[in-house]
């Protein structure tokens, strides 16, 4: 793929077409634009463009298509797949000042947002009005709505309310010529046509740029309840995750960490607020939430039953506000936590539920064979489970070119058991080149078709997705 | 488009590789399926073949893209717009031997099945082992699975519940040139490439034969309370639904029913269970279900608190299993009712669900100016309401050149309202000449460049979705 490089001219027509404090080149707007939270990786862009609105991302990519230059739509830059990398340079589009909440539509239970607002932020102004937006990626406090939408994001919550795309009701959406579309109506039903909607979620910025996001909400809850159970045994502990389900009872999340996804994070934030004795291996974190507490109360005592089945240790129940905090946050700082700790690569394995204490098997007996370390964590309930690979003693020859195998029969073994290479983080830059392994030729054809009719000259986040070195 | 007409030799090709009691030209056979439940309407098909495998669909679809037959898949033939009409001749693809429920994973909660299977079978079937598949529409004891798919059907639980597509996991699809390829995998959450399950789902058999579906299950509920509202204004009967969604109450089905509706039904099974004072205008139909009796007797209680605001008359609380099954049956039967009463046209609207009122009054402002008699009823919760438009008095010049600019009028009006032209029957042969009211010309080019990349030839279910006399 060959894209025109920027030259001054180009500058000169962005500069008329936004305010030139919204053009920029300088170094630390460059750098800013160049990674996002995936591994190490840096892809300098040429020029950060910060667009105020639809019409003009719609005239930045009008221009772009016809002068055949790459654009990497940008949010948060909380992506861990590599999906905002400007890996052939060219322009960073960065969504940041499309942050308006546009109308809360009380009556019909749906907000229009630009795709620039942050997640949490959205979600507290919802919450104040009663209502509730519920995926909750771990990087809420600081990743865009746009973003989650572009990547399909989970979170949490989602064992229990879905993902992204189960509350995307309609999208405004810029494509790559610069023609500005609806997808469908704010509707909760709709059976006309074709659902770009959802083919939309998910696209990973290549399809178009998202510029307004319609969500339906729902009543928000009032009350939940936590547990920390403890395990001696990880796989158990992944065991006790079906059991729950099968009893009939849906938690508002489930989520499962090894024993130093845990004691890293607790390092990371500089607390030891949970015990932690030698043979512990691994912690199921659940969360019910409602409006009747005394069901609350008694689906714990059910879900205690359940895991006393196994072999634990003492159960945590979190019976301050200021306790769940604590967990929570331990929770949502493991990603962070592995980062500070070591050179790492993420995976974001999904399987059905069931075979988790199967995948995690297959990942230590890898890791085993590859010389690599993991640490294991992530939304249990759904199946899906993240395998951060730490570098540790790995040496850099082996990390640069044996880990890549190792990864691909991971990858291979998770196909076995019914799963695939992403449930949440999307396939970006860094999963590319495992899409083999989840599709055949002709699904990657046909995906690779549909590309090709909506940016028929390739201009929008290039390099992404599809297998390739670039 | 042209076809190649069926000949001797394309019938011998078919005799060799399905068993020939599978190759069909019986007068009998071949007008099954030249109709589903649309209106009066009848394309007669030249051949009908019975496939039992992918493989048999495969070796079918390749010989057609090679020779330029039209293909219409068939369900149940329950339909209701148009979907399944071999309008250019050639081939029904009739499915119902594709009939059997392949797998219930327990230990997932996922069932897969073949497309032929009855819906209310499967339910029933995952119902024996504690599961539920939430999704029916109110054919259900006729109606395939496949053809729900294929529709993104809803039905009355639709609005705790969600529709088909909320449930579809993953899906085979046997492509237009003969590939049988997997579209996802059997996981709760998926970014992995672009969304091509929901694409699929309710592309109404124009990209490809579904042959085998992998639907997620939820545990099955164990209660549920059934009431019946008399309003004496329609209207505010419209404004109802929209209070009790606002007071935090998620009904297990909400539907309405103007008067018509429930009296033509009443007729048609011959039974006068519920009184019907001359001042009645319409009836909320509205049902809580889930596992404790308590709570829902406590919703019950808030539900009629909230109607008791609105001018009604006395509350039907259903109190057995026969008297809900009675009122169940009234709603169902309510299609067929219109049906036996007259020539008829259903329109599937759906707007944001607060607009329902407005959109009321706008269908009998419309039907008022063009001389139409319509019946409203469906499902208000999700702003889904069906307009039944009986011919009666109408002339038959008006029925064939008025009215299409009264229907025209009132998918303009439901645009304005911010919804759209079908929640969950499709546009397939009846609605595709209003798909420029919910389009512009751009997303419709968008799904006609998908239709070409998945079925070059243009064999699959022509003549279907997009506007053109065929």
């Amino acid at each position: 793929m060959s894209f025109h490089q920027i030259n001054e001219a180009d500058v000169q027509f962005f500069d008329s077409i936004l305010s030139s404090s919204r053009v920029l080149r300088d170094e630390e707007s460059l750098q800013r634009c160049a990674s996002d939270q995936t591994e190490d990786l840096c892809f300098t862009p040429d020029l950060v463009l910060q667009p105020v609105s639809s019409e003009e991302v719609s005239a930045i990519l009008r221009y772009c298509h016809a002068h055949q230059i790459a654009v990497t739509p940008r949010g948060a830059g909380t992506g861990l797949s590599g999906g905002a990398l400007p890996v052939f340079g060219g322009i960073a589009l960065d969504m940041r000042r499309m942050n308006r909440i546009l109308q809360l539509d009380k009556r019909n239970l749906q907000v229009t947002t630009e795709p620039g607002v942050i997640t949490q932020e959205l979600q507290e102004y919802v919450k104040e009005h009663g209502l509730m937006y519920p995926p909750d990626p771990a990087s809420k406090g600081s990743c865009f709505i746009g973003g989650n939408v572009a990547e399909n994001s989970g979170g949490p919550r989602a064992v229990k309310y879905g993902v992204v795309k189960d509350y995307v009701l309609n999208l405004e959406v810029v494509l790559p010529d610069g023609t500005i579309i609806w997808t469908g109506a704010n509707v909760l039903k709709n059976a006309t046509g074709y659902n770009l909607t959802q083919l939309m979620v998910g696209s990973e910025g290549t399809l178009g740029v998202i510029t307004k996001i319609v969500l339906r909400l729902i009543p928000a809850v009032t009350s939940d309840l936590l547990m920390l159970v403890p395990f001696r045994s990880a796989e158990q502990a992944c065991e006790a995750v079906n059991a729950i389900f099968l009893a009939g009872i849906t938690p508002s999340a489930l989520e499962f960490m090894e024993r130093d996804a845990i004691e890293w994070a607790m390092n990371y934030v500089q607390q030891s607020a949970v015990p932690l004795p030698p043979d512990i291996e691994a912690h199921l974190l659940i969360e019910v939430d409602g409006n009747e507490t005394d069901l609350l109360y008694k689906q714990m005592e059910a879900l205690s039953e359940i895991v006393s089945n196994y072999d634990i240790d003492e159960i945590l129940f979190a019976d301050s506000h200021e306790q769940k905090h604590m967990l929570w946050n331990l929770r949502r700082k493991v990603g962070e936590a592995v980062k500070s700790n070591s050179v790492y690569k993420e995976e974001d394995t999904v399987v059905p539920r069931a075979e988790l204490p199967a995948l995690l098997r297959q990942i230590k007996r890898i890791g085993a064979g590859y010389g690599f370390h993991s640490v294991c964590y992530g939304h249990a309930g759904d199946g899906n489970l993240h395998v951060n690979i730490v570098k540790q003693n790995m040496s850099d020859e082996d990390w640069e070119h044996k880990l890549p195998d190792g990864i691909r029969e991971l990858f291979q073994e998770v196909k076995k058991l019914g799963g695939t290479l992403s449930g949440e983080h999307g396939i970006g830059w860094v999963q590319k080149n495992y899409m083999d392994i989840a599709f055949d030729e002709v699904q990657i054809r046909l995906m690779q078709g549909i590309k090709n009719l909506f940016d028929p000259h390739g201009i929008l986040n290039p390099g992404k997705i599809f297998p390739g070195r670039k």
